[in-house]
């Protein structure tokens, strides 16, 4: 480890990544970047990392002088833990087993054709589209809806086991948990949908899928007010935005009545 | 290595794990699942990987008991490379360096939200659905063909770079590569879609991409003979449905003549 040469910055907003680095410790700066002012698509950021994705992991020297860049939250968890086996391996996050290792990568990868491009799907058509200037289609929201059940029928009947609650049937939670993970509790951001009432509510998908749920429960318990901390703020964007859509429909009902009243 | 005790086999169907194995001449057993029989979901094959998924990597010890089952193509190619270091690396489709190794990693997860979701949806809803019992959508090949689009795109301009026509501008193709490519070959079979005049072929797709075309070639050329031979089925079996199409279209046409005739 060259800490002393080199400062590890992450430029982030998904929440798996910070989470581990904050569970783990590890020696990483957390930048925040504010997606809603467009940040990861201004210059300074492209110039550290063209792809203006993030969460993005910047190795710099001390002058400021990036020498290594990485996005993809799930090549970046795998880079730290490997980086870091000391450190991560106490956490039995990874491990130093080739075969435990690739059980993770297969199930990081398996979630990225499903639960991910899924969960990402009906959160973007269903609000997130709506708000960053774009559309939101109740179509493509039932689309990928239906994908996701599917999705999420085979984490809780082949992914999950009844032994232990974590994926491959660990004892402890890897970082494929904790990214996983992410995607589902983000539906909570389906409260605020225009279409909340055509669409499963994240509470009503985790009903039927009594695995998924005790698994959802074991990796918030890890260290739950670091958890509430770092995944209040959706809560709270999803609430305000579900508000907003009560009052506007509270505001029409007013509306129809006073009309009514008038004829 | 162990080899003496166990035996390595794979049971795909995907190419680009075959086309690895070949040309890295891994000590790796392949067997054929026909997908179009349901192998992938017989019995015996779901005794072996539960998830029912093609490529599966098996390690079994002589006896034919299995030790080791590894899913997910992507997984599969970096936990080989890293079970025969030094085959792979002579290779250089592979690195023993963190780093670089990351950077593969970061190429293979970005492109499994990308390319191959958008890839694998224009495929399924415009052709695969129907050769599998269900129903092609023209509605929803077109919005896999726009997410597609926008991948090539960033694929175009960003992955690939002028000086060397590989993934992270490196002067050898790696895995990234090997899987990245497959999915975009793959849409050949367009041709055969009920929908091929209204979608864009594998041709105009690459025809305004210069870089992704030099890249697609470079890959290729590989080793020529093996590709040709592990790609060749696919380009049958769209020229099969391509020809159905236009046979059933002349005889549409005649039946209209004639019956224009008799009137």
């Amino acid at each position: 480890m060259h800490c002393t040469r080199i400062s590890l910055s992450l430029r982030h907003s998904r929440n798996a990544t910070v989470y581990m680095y904050r569970i783990v410790n590890l020696p990483v700066k957390i930048e925040l970047v504010k997606l809603h002012k467009r940040e990861h698509k201004s210059e300074p950021f492209l110039r550290v990392n063209k792809f203006g994705q993030v969460p993005a992991l910047c190795v710099e020297r001390q002058k400021g002088q990036v020498k290594f860049v990485l996005s993809e939250s799930s090549a970046i968890l795998k880079y730290l833990s490997e980086k870091y086996p000391s450190i991560v391996s106490e956490s039995k996050m990874y491990s130093d087993d080739l075969r435990e290792k690739a059980k993770i990568w297969s199930a990081l990868d398996w979630y990225q054709t499903t639960i991910r491009s899924s969960a990402a799907g009906v959160s973007w058509h269903a609000f997130v589209a709506g708000n960053m200037g774009g559309k939101v289609s109740l179509e493509l929201a039932k689309h990928y809806e239906e994908r996701l059940k599917m999705s999420l029928d085979v984490l809780e009947t082949l992914r999950l086991g009844d032994t232990f609650p974590f994926l491959n049937e660990r004892e402890h939670p890897s970082i494929a948990d904790l990214l996983v993970i992410e995607d589902i509790v983000n539906l909570v951001v389906l409260k605020g949908s225009p279409f909340r009432e055509e669409l499963s509510s994240l509470d009503q998908l985790l009903a039927e899928r009594p695995r998924v749920r005790k698994w959802r429960d074991a990796v918030m318990r890890i260290n739950k007010p670091l958890w509430d901390e770092i995944h209040g703020v959706l809560e709270m964007v999803a609430e305000n935005a579900s508000k907003k859509i009560d009052s506007e429909s509270r505001r029409r009902r007013f509306d129809d009545v006073a009309s009514m009243s008038r004829l």
